[in-house]
């Protein structure tokens, strides 16, 4: 066996000869980014050993491919190819996630808090020889009109809680269920938590449900990401053996419980005072968060198991909250537009703005909804994790070192995260990037970089030197090494540039067939939301410019932030909120891109850089 | 470490020094007899040791009273009182349980078998891109007006289901519930569970559902047994620590569980295949069974936790039949009579004789039932463990070597269980012994001795020769050391007489109450029921000979076999009949002796051993 210790947590593990250090590390619940699941073809594995340089014959090409010589000689690996051989000391390269630095006090207005969740203090009567009432039934003696189903857990705990109160109890009540029964009376403290389980990043916003804010809220990485970025990454996982699937929905929950317990130690809140957790998520992470097999949601016709809400007891699951606490995971909509997507409609209020609104959701998946003339469409473009920096050669989330804005005139002036030296550039930085290089002529409208001697001749000096051609292809430099995290340039490769114009294609493409389904065009839309973190971060204008949106006025496009997660506060929050999101799920028609015999000719006129009228 | 080793099963198990032998018994899983819970005052649990001779000092008062001077230095040691200090083998005398060796086959009369699970074969359509219903949306399109809740896990199953039958189903229906959902047309093949917790024994039923039979049935010790004999005891353990009470839960569905994999062995069931398990037991065993905290059965006013029937998931309480399966605990009475009454209740039809019927349910509690007048009228009476063999010297259950009957006219002879060496006596051949002790003056209606030589005359001579003073008191021999298995005679002590007095004038005390509260005479009875498997083997003169039940034309006294048992059968077989239970659970008047001013002077006149008219 071999001895890895991973720095900076320091957690030590021991593995068999043969393992690679990506496998040691997530038996080490250590968390390594990795894009591909360990596939070799996203080179974000990178770490720092502790070993000799290594001979030349144990370099693998992939590890060529992704990593400089002086990296290579400095002891930089891939996780996913060095397979151990001797112990080793391996340091991994932090990504402080940029939501963790945020926390998000507003959102939600005030709404009439009416949650599902009711504490009721009780004084019952105290048996005795004459009243030999069972405790359960004394307990619904004195819940007239409630009538509750008989619940074995809380039954259980009633001798202990009735003689610790001396028979003043609270009782908390889910509608007709009856959750928990505490000694004395608790009414003063109720709490709830929404939860938006995404691909990439899980959130959690910890409620008071007695006075409808949020308490405080937590962020941290999906823990799944070890398997892939990607939804299909995730499914193939899930089919790979008998025991992956509850290993996804472990990671998950498991991530969500350390966060949970974070934000309640700092609010002193035990987690048995949380009551209820609405969930909301892609058809995916929804199947995955409650352990149901995802595998027939990969291939054609899409098959989810399940559409309507559902509801499960958090022991069922494994969910940090009070055990008998409800999970309520709201309704998907299809197999690509989930309850996330019913989230942001719930947020939104699709339901009741007048006009025609197009809402789009950009995450690895975009989810569009085009709602207006008593109709809500929705359809799910497949825009792929370029948004999110992967299949970017030095694409990155929104962290800690991202350029995350790009102007070009003389030369090139960035937006970097947190200021300082660069690593890489995040999905607002790239759709800036490009836009500022089309309007420049850096690219031309097919995404080509300019090459004639006319065409490179229009470019300012400084801009036109950033512009090389390497063995393979041209590639525009954004950085050069001396202001590189990593002492290398940073680049965008001709590459990156059609991995942009496919995701952007894709996106287009389904809002031109949303349009044309509800019989408008794209100029009658009467205004634009963006939704989802990325959402926040994107410049209007650039978006436009390369043709993501369509070419509106920019007073018609806002950013309504992490949509998806206030309707879960919402339902969480409002019985009637709930509801509203059952009948928005039932009334979306999901158009299905596949079976549109014009989508092929939408996404192809959408790769171009231009704007879209 | 001390390593001990058990035989005959040869388990062996590693314990500190210090641990006793009943306590290593216990880790290790293997059964020893103790009723009294190792508290030292029983005296069953003789085992023998391997060990040299022991020094006197470590042999200690109790294993003088109870232990023999030849069976102390044959190695003979009580193993709550032998502290470990060496490695040792230990040999536990075996008690092969009567009720093993009996199988009914018969029990319920032909119900119109009904039961509330149903199977129902579906021919599903398959998806495709125009059909991209979800799983469980498909499934419930086939069922129609049926409307089951969302369930997760058969919801999670439902991919690999659909696909390994060809979308050709079987959905297992539990009324609206949906259980499971099973590959192909399984229709021929639907099974229950009837079970009866006893506190001695728990009897398992394997049900066939769609012909209404007994595929195989089986027994076992209840494996709490080892925190005691009676209920006190179990409630007293479970109360006196905060794992306890998981702890007793886990030995009995453990012993299910074992019992379960027998029966499904033997018939090639697999547990999967039992979709229903409907449980009976006293009060207090449903309290445990369902893990809920019973403290408050045992002081007065004797509270239980819940009366009505209860429903949980199999996996919830861990019993192994299909995960999703149904386990219904029949309702209780009150907090001494519990759904076992209310299955006797169930199988003798109480609401349905004419007249008015006594039904008495002896164990180590005395159920009683007295039902007419458009009335059903119910007690508990605290007989103790004194009719199981508790308390009394060489009492024992009615196992191999237990004397079962016992007639004496010239001489003492009597009916041994398998015949051979005695072992000691059960509680019918108790009953028998005394009364013909009773008869022939051995004893008086007092239950004292025979002392006076005008008393001591009257005995035949063999049957005075048996009579003896010893230190302390008068004895009885009932087996002299040569037909004895352990080469001691086996006798009854005054205090054992006493007992007996105790356990059947509490039970009189009872009848007579409801009789009075039914405001009729003991003579107004139209029959006397016994139920349980004690009634199966009391002789009935004896036990009206020594006033356990009152003086009535024999022919009006019939025993009726595990009436819980066939109770449990008939609910778990018939919709209808589950409905008569909850019926008859809230049409029964509990009477609760302890409130009734009356029953100390009923009680000690229920004392004395003659008939009561």
């Amino acid at each position: 066996m071999i001895n890895i210790t991973f720095l900076p947590s320091e957690q030590v593990i021991q593995v068999p000869a043969g393992t690679s250090i990506l496998q040691a590390a997530m038996s080490a619940g250590v968390h390594v980014l990795s894009t591909c699941g360990g596939k070799g073809t996203c080179g974000k594995c990178k770490v720092l050993t502790s070993t000799e340089i290594r001979q030349i014959k144990e370099i693998t090409e992939t590890e060529k491919k992704f990593l400089s010589a002086s990296e290579l000689a400095t002891g930089w690996v891939l996780a996913c190819q060095h397979l151990l051989t001797q112990d080793m000391i391996v340091r991994i390269q932090e990504q402080k996630d940029v939501y963790q630095r945020k926390t998000d006090f507003s959102g939600v207005q005030q709404l009439n808090a009416a949650p599902r969740i009711q504490k009721l203090p009780l004084k019952l009567p105290k048996p005795s020889i004459e009243d030999q009432t069972p405790d359960w039934d004394r307990l619904m003696a004195a819940l007239p009109g409630v009538g509750c189903q008989f619940n074995r857990t809380v039954a259980a705990s009633l001798p202990r809680v009735f003689r610790l109160g001396d028979f003043q109890v609270t009782a908390v009540l889910d509608g007709d269920k009856l959750l928990a029964v505490e000694p004395g009376d608790t009414s003063e403290r109720c709490f709830g938590v929404a939860i938006d389980v995404g691909t990439t990043t899980v959130v959690a916003y910890l409620m008071d449900l007695n006075n409808g804010r949020v308490v405080t809220s937590g962020a941290a990485t999906n823990p799944q990401q070890v398997f892939g970025a990607d939804v299909i990454s995730r499914i193939t996982h899930a089919a790979s053996g008998p025991n992956q699937l509850r290993e996804l929905q472990e990671k998950v929950i498991g991530g969500l419980n350390k966060t949970i317990a974070q934000l309640c130690q700092e609010r002193e809140i035990a987690k048995d005072e949380i009551y209820q957790a609405v969930v909301v998520g892609n058809t995916t992470m929804a199947h995955l968060f409650l352990g149901i097999d995802p595998t027939y949601l990969a291939p054609a016709p899409f098959i989810p198991v399940y559409r309507e809400s559902v509801e499960v007891e958090a022991n069922e699951i494994g969910l940090d909250i009070l055990e008998t606490g409800t999970v309520v995971m709201l309704p998907n909509v299809a197999g690509y537009v989930g309850s996330d997507t019913v989230g942001v409609m719930l947020a939104a209020e699709v339901d009741r703005l007048p006009g025609v609104s197009l809402i789009v959701d950009i995450g690895t998946n975009g989810e569009i909804i085009l709602s207006g003339k008593d109709r809500i469409l929705t359809c799910s473009a497949a825009a792929g994790p370029a948004f999110e920096g992967a299949e970017i050669k030095f694409g990155m989330r929104a962290a800690e070192g991202a350029i995350e804005g790009v102007r070009i005139t003389e030369d090139v002036q960035l937006d970097v995260i947190a200021g300082g030296k660069v690593r890489g550039i995040c999905g607002s930085g790239l759709i800036d990037a490009i836009a500022e290089m089309s309007k420049v002529g850096v690219i031309g409208s097919t995404g080509r970089f300019a090459s004639g001697p006319a065409q490179l001749e229009k470019l300012p000096t400084l801009v036109r030197e950033r512009l090389r051609k390497t063995e393979r292809a041209s590639e525009f430099v954004l950085v050069w090494s001396k202001d590189s995290a990593s002492n290398e340039d940073i680049v965008l490769s001709q590459k990156d540039i059609r991995e942009m114009q496919l995701a952007k294609g894709a996106i287009m493409a389904g809002i031109m067939i949303l349009v044309r389904e509800m019989g408008i065009t794209s100029q009658e839309i009467d205004r634009v939301l963006l939704a989802g973190a990325f959402g926040n971060y994107i410049r209007k204008e650039s978006a436009v410019e390369i043709g993501l949106l369509p070419s509106l006025p920019l007073g018609k496009i806002t950013t309504i932030g992490n949509a998806a997660g206030d309707g879960a506060k919402m339902a969480l929050l409002s019985t009637e909120e709930r509801a509203r999101a059952e009948t928005l799920a039932k009334r979306a028609e999901h158009i299905e891109l596949s079976t549109k015999k014009e989508f092929q000719a939408e996404f192809i006129k959408g790769l171009d850089f231009k704007k879209v009228k």
